[in-house]
Formats: C-alpha cells, sequence, structure tokens
C-alpha cells in the first residue's frame, strides 16, 4: 500500500511544472537513459529520475504520512531503490525488501529526534530522508555490514531541507534531493568510499548537530521486530492531515443527503490548531484552499472528496464553492481532539444533520480501504497515463511482489 | 592565486583512492563526457565533474584558507564553476568573476554564522559551499535577478558536511558534494524552479537552522567593495595551520645550518590549541601525522618543507624522522599568540640557535610568493601529469583571464 499511494502519486504529478523544471535541468548533464521518469515517456540517470521521482510524488502534498514524525517516508526511499531496481532489473520482492527497510531507517532517526529537529526548521522528510534511501539502496545493492555502514555515513552528511521552503518547488525538491544523494551515497559506499561509522552518533555527528533531541534508543528498540512502515498512513485529501475529519464530516453529510442548495449554515467545531494552521477564510487559489478549512468543508458536502481536482484554482473560486465555503461557522472547542470534528447542517427548512467524526478516513485508527486507494490512484493517475494504463499500473503494484524484473512495472508507468 | 591553488591541489590527488572511488561511483551513472576530472583522462557530466573535483582539490587538506572562517572556499565554487564554463566553453575571465562571486557569497554566510555554527558540528566548507557554488554557476548562466534568487534558495536547502567526519574521505566528499549541489541549485533555476526569496534569513530558513547566531550585516556590508577573497590565503604546508608557524621556524633553522645530527633537544613553546589539536607525539601513519607538531617540526629540520609527500606514511616512520621528532620538547606558553612560535635548538656542543616566528609563511600577514605557489604546484601536479605539461598548466593559470575558452586550460590538465 506505500509502495502504490507513492507511485499513484508520484504519475499523477508528471506534467506538473516542477516536473517540467526538473526533468529540463536533469538533461542539461545528457544523462543516460537508465531509469523511468514515471507517468512520462523519458527514461534519465537512476540519480536524476530518484531526484524526479521523488519531486513528483510529493508535489500534491497527497503522498504518505509516519504520524509520530509527520514524515513523508515513501517519497525519498522509493524514489532511489525502484530507480537503481529498473536499471539493474531486479525483483519486486527486493524492492519491498528495500523500501520496508528504508522506510525504517529514516523513521527510526525521525522518533531519536522528533519534534525538537522539525520545530528547529528542518523538513524531517528531507532530513532522514537521506539515510532512508542509503539504507534501501545498500540492500539493493547487497553491501555489507562495513559497507552499508559507509553509505549512511555518507548521508549524515547531507540532511536536505528547511522549511522556509513550504509553498514553493522546492519542498517536494526535498524528498527528491534526499533519494538522489542517499542512492548515490550508497553507489560511493558500494566503490569504497569511506565515512566516520559514527557519523549518525557522535557528538559532532549529524544527529547532535540538527537536534537537541537524541533519543537513542528510538533506533535500536525492537529493531527488526517493529517496523515503523506499519504506522504509515494515506491521505484521502490532497491538503493537511488537520483538515481531513472535517472535509470527511462533510461527505458524510452529502452521503446523508444533503445538498449545498439546503444549507442555511455549517456550524463546525474543531480544536484550536485546525483554525491556527487552516483558517483562511478567502483563499485564492488552488494553494491557499489546501490551507483552508472553509474550502475543505465544501468540497466534502459538494464533491464528497478532495482530491487533488479539487484544488485547482477554478473550482477555489467557482460561484458555488465560495457561497457554501462562506456559510461555514468555524468555532474553537478544545474539548475536541484534533483528530476529530464536529459538524452540523442547519438546513433552511429548520433541521438539522449533526456528524461527529473521531477518526477520519485516513488514520490509523479509520485507513482507507484499498478500494478507495485505487480510487484515489485513478484520480491522479487516469488524466496523465489514461484509464486503462491506470489500471494495469495498479495490478501491477498489488503484485509487486511477484514481479521478476521490476520494469514490467515501469514500463506501464507511461502515457 | 586562488585558482591556481586549488588546481594544484585538485591535479595533485587525482590517483587517490578517493578518486578511484568517486570515479567508479560517478561512472555507474554512464555519464556524458561533459566536462573533465582534473589530473585525469576520463571525462564526467557537468555534476559529476563539480563533484569529483571538489573532492580532490580538498583530499591533501591542501587548499585554501579563509582565516576568518576556517572555510576553504575555492573548493565548491572553483569545482562547479569551471565544469560549467568547460562544458559551455565560457571564457577564463567569466570563471574569476564566478569565483571571486561565488567565494564571496559563501564567505559571507560564513561570517555570519561563525563560529557558532562551526562549533555546533557543521563543516562549514560545506554548508556555506553550496551557496557559492550556486550563486557562481548563476553568474555564468546569466540568471536574472529573480532566477538568481531561486538558484541560492535552492542551494539552501542543502548544507552539506559534519565535522565528525574528518579524517575519512567524507570531509572532501562535502566541498565536492557542495559543489554539485550548487550547480544542480543553479541549472534548476534556469529552467524555472522555484524556492522561497527568503530561504537564507526566514526564521525556518537555512540560517537560523543551522546557527544560533545570524549576524546579517556582514552579509550586505560593503557588499560590492569588499571581497572576501582577498583574505583569503593558500597552506605552504599540507597540514593543519595551527602547526605551521612551528615548522616554518624549523625550517628557519635548517636554512641557518642547523642539522638533525647537531641536535640534542628542541625547546617549542607554543599555545595552548597548538597541543590540543596535534599534540600527536607517536603518529601511526601519514594522516595522523597532519595532527603532529612534533612531525611537523622534523619535517621543517630534516626537508625545509612540508607538503603531501612528507606525510607519507613512510616518511612519518622513518627512524631519521622519529628521532628527531623525539627530540622536540613541546610546552604550553599562552603568551604565544596561536598563529606564532618560539622555537630554540639546543645542539650537542651546547650552543643554542632561536627563532621566533611571529607570522608563518601563508599567513595573510606573510602570504607565499607567486614562486612558493608554483613550487607547491609542482610538488603536487609533477607525479601526476609530468613537469613538462604541469608548467604549462601554470602558465595558463596565470593567463586565466585571458584565455577565450577554459577547454585550453583543461586540455592541459590530463597525464
Amino acid at each position: 500500500r506505500t509502495f502504490m499511494n507513492w507511485l499513484g502519486c508520484a504519475v499523477g504529478a508528471a506534467q506538473h511544472e516542477s516536473a517540467h523544471a526538473a526533468l529540463a535541468a536533469v538533461q542539461l548533464l545528457q544523462p543516460a537513459a537508465q531509469a523511468s521518469v514515471l507517468g512520462r515517456g523519458e527514461k534519465v540517470d537512476m540519480a536524476g529520475a530518484a531526484l524526479i521521482n521523488g519531486i513528483t510524488s510529493h508535489t500534491f502534498d497527497f503522498d504518505d504520512t509516519h504520524l509520530k514524525t509527520i514524515i513523508h517516508p515513501a517519497g525519498p526511499v522509493a524514489s532511489a531503490v525502484l530507480a537503481l531496481a529498473e536499471h539493474r532489473g531486479l525483483s519486486g520482492r527486493a524492492v519491498i525488501d528495500a523500501l520496508v527497510l528504508g522506510i525504517d531507517v529514516s523513521c527510526r532517526v525521525g522518533n531519536t529526534m522528533y519534534p525538537e529537529h522539525y520545530d528547529r526548521g528542518w523538513h524531517i522528510t528531507g532530513s532522514t530522508g537521506t539515510l532512508g534511501a542509503a539504507a534501501g539502496c545498500a540492500r539493493l545493492l547487497g553491501l555489507d555490514e562495513q559497507q552499508t555502514a559507509m553509505a549512511l555515513g555518507i548521508a549524515a552528511s547531507q540532511p536536505i531541507g528547511v522549511r522556509e521552503q513550504f509553498g514553493t518547488m522546492t519542498k517536494p525538491f526535498h524528498p527528491g534531493g534526499a533519494a538522489r544523494a542517499g542512492l548515490m551515497s550508497a553507489l560511493l559506499a558500494s566503490q569504497g568510499f569511506t565515512a566516520s561509522p559514527k557519523a549518525l552518533e557522535a557528538p559532532r555527528g549529524m544527529v547532535q548537530t540538527v537536534s537537541t533531541k537524541y533519543a537513542w534508543n528510538e533506533i535500536t528498540d525492537e529493531l527488526g521486530q517493529r517496523f515503523e512502515i506499519s504506522f504509515n498512513s494515506y491521505k484521502p485529501y490532497a491538503c493537511g492531515i488537520v483538515i481531513h475529519p472535517s472535509i470527511d464530516a462533510c461527505s458524510q453529510l452529502r452521503a446523508q443527503g444533503v445538498t449545498a442548495e439546503q444549507v442555511e449554515r455549517i456550524e463546525l467545531k474543531v480544536h484550536s490548531l485546525v483554525l491556527e494552521l487552516t483558517g483562511k477564510k478567502e483563499p485564492a487559489d488552488g494553494l491557499q484552499g489546501k490551507f483552508s478549512v472553509y474550502h475543505g468543508c465544501a468540497c466534502g458536502l459538494i464533491f464528497g472528496k478532495a482530491g487533488e481536482d479539487q484544488y485547482a484554482d477554478d473550482i477555489v473560486n467557482r460561484p458555488d464553492m465560495v457561497a457554501l465555503r462562506r456559510k461555514v461557522v468555524a468555532t474553537v472547542d478544545n474539548g475536541i481532539d484534533e483528530a476529530s470534528a464536529d459538524v452540523t447542517a442547519v438546513l433552511k427548512d429548520g433541521r438539522k444533520v449533526h456528524v461527529f467524526v473521531q477518526h477520519a478516513i485516513g488514520s490509523l485508527e479509520n485507513p482507507m480501504t484499498d478500494a478507495m486507494l485505487e480510487g484515489k490512484f485513478h484520480d491522479l493517475a487516469d488524466p496523465v497515463i489514461g484509464r486503462v494504463r491506470t489500471g494495469a499500473l495498479i495490478a501491477a503494484s498489488w503484485e509487486l511482489g511477484t514481479a521478476a524484473d521490476v520494469r514490467s512495472l515501469t514500463a506501464l508507468a507511461r502515457p
């Protein structure tokens, strides 16, 4: 599910302007055709493919979330390991092993430093992602213990990403850059390049240089038994997670037959954090819409979903959407958890319809079904590679573990 | 002089095992032949050349030093701009402009954060070098103000290098990685990739994420009038700067006719920092020798120099060298500045010969002459590309500003 969710996001953003710009820059290096730019016809070298696919997979902010650390773990790791595996013709089983291992490494290092490291300004997805990508690629390359330590050591000098970049193309550059840096670290180690074997934990190693919190036990506790990928979650909605309970609640109103025309007002009660982060009342475009719980509620009631399509500029400015979001009256109630939402639709005929969402769809407690993940994948990929091919790519993703050569899958991720 | 000193270092380490390993890793990407690996026959793509030349130029710890920040500024900047200029066939004048500008950017950002940023664990050469390389490449690419801001912004998410790596190949990887990352940041910006225009100075931008000291005026004071490259210095000795006054003093003893055979003991008085950083009494190999003021004194008296050759393992273990270094009695005298050394040779016949060095050769106050720089270049490059070709390369370096196409210079940097 982690792989498939990542793949749909990457294919979905393949024609985004950030993908065009990144690919154009990589092509200035006249790269060899080693690995696919997912969702497009071009191939570039492994490092370039890791970079671009890492960028596209995070471009819509629609990828996975390790909730303990708010790391989006697949971007750096899957982008690196699939590019390497495609070039080498490795199996799907090997990719899954590398993905599980790489995500375990990046998320465990994240657990060690979160939240201080994040609060300081680091985009934790990129800063830990280099390590995850290096670990996954070391696994695929069959590096021994010493070489693997060197790969992680080289990666430890390359934490990527500051939060000031949020809202620009450099935000998704962070997982892409981490994927490329991690892959190159593993390739360097495979050729005998050395680093400190204590590059992570030494006083002037990475962790203590980028964080004042270092709970080392998070790296070693239940190592090989508890895998952090099992705490990974997938977004049903293409916006920040704090809005999800409100969208879910309004989608449930719609499912109960409530229509926008009937509504006098929508009374929304949420935790203060929701309005702090996403309280934009009059978003001007799609990007601002992602920071508006009001727009989110309108998406839920009018569309019953909030995918990337619902964050197009013209949807955010559509008169019926604007009118409905202005009917949303949001109030803070810190008795309500930030993962919950309480919504009451007050209808023009005087009726009230109430929905309380404790855990929004997509949370660990209430995960998306496989069918929902497929629907999300189709919404993202159909416009890029067509519905039939998307269906075949989804099927190949579910069967990844049996693929003798992942090139049978990457060949499907083209228009 | 900055360019020439950097070039000699890069050519000199072209056959080092770190160069072999880095080149082998880059070749796994099957790169296009865009730019030269200096000192070798191979060409790789621009990004790979920037990486490898940045690594080799810092491999011997023999490159330049911006003394206010202990940044080694040429490695990241020159490696990036020469690779780009070679691929595009640009002029030597353009390379000099880009080098001056890039070094100004990285050193000014360094001034802003030093010493807190360094004390925290960052290898400041790599962490600021990405910005310098991006600025230099932006200049070469002719980017406008907006694109240049984006290039710097993308680079600001990629500070590279922690000090725990000192003593491993990943230390010289830092300027190499910074060169590559800066070059790619400028290429991305040239193709329309965006970043925050406040990626450096915003609260969650780079500077405040990696340092608690931020003296912003260091970035803007006398901008365009004072150039930090004018405070750059070049090492006559292939080891840390704190040892230099002691080596210089012992070389002066040798010039006065003192020989190792005559010496009963050498009384050395230095600042406490010298013994703290380089107090290794019995170095086991060349690398350890770089952290031994005792070996440094023996080099000065026996060879009158301390180039990379004098840090070979067999020199460090040569019986006469071992015997002489054991005759050095070092004591702390904090009345002596850390840039100075007081040496008295007590001879077997009872005579004493005293030398006091206030500013070692290679310091800003007592810079190496051009002839000394040429001698250093020959010592480094002759064994790699031959004496005649080295002479031609030195001449081409002095004439860089008149070269219509820098490929006339890079063509000489081959065996």
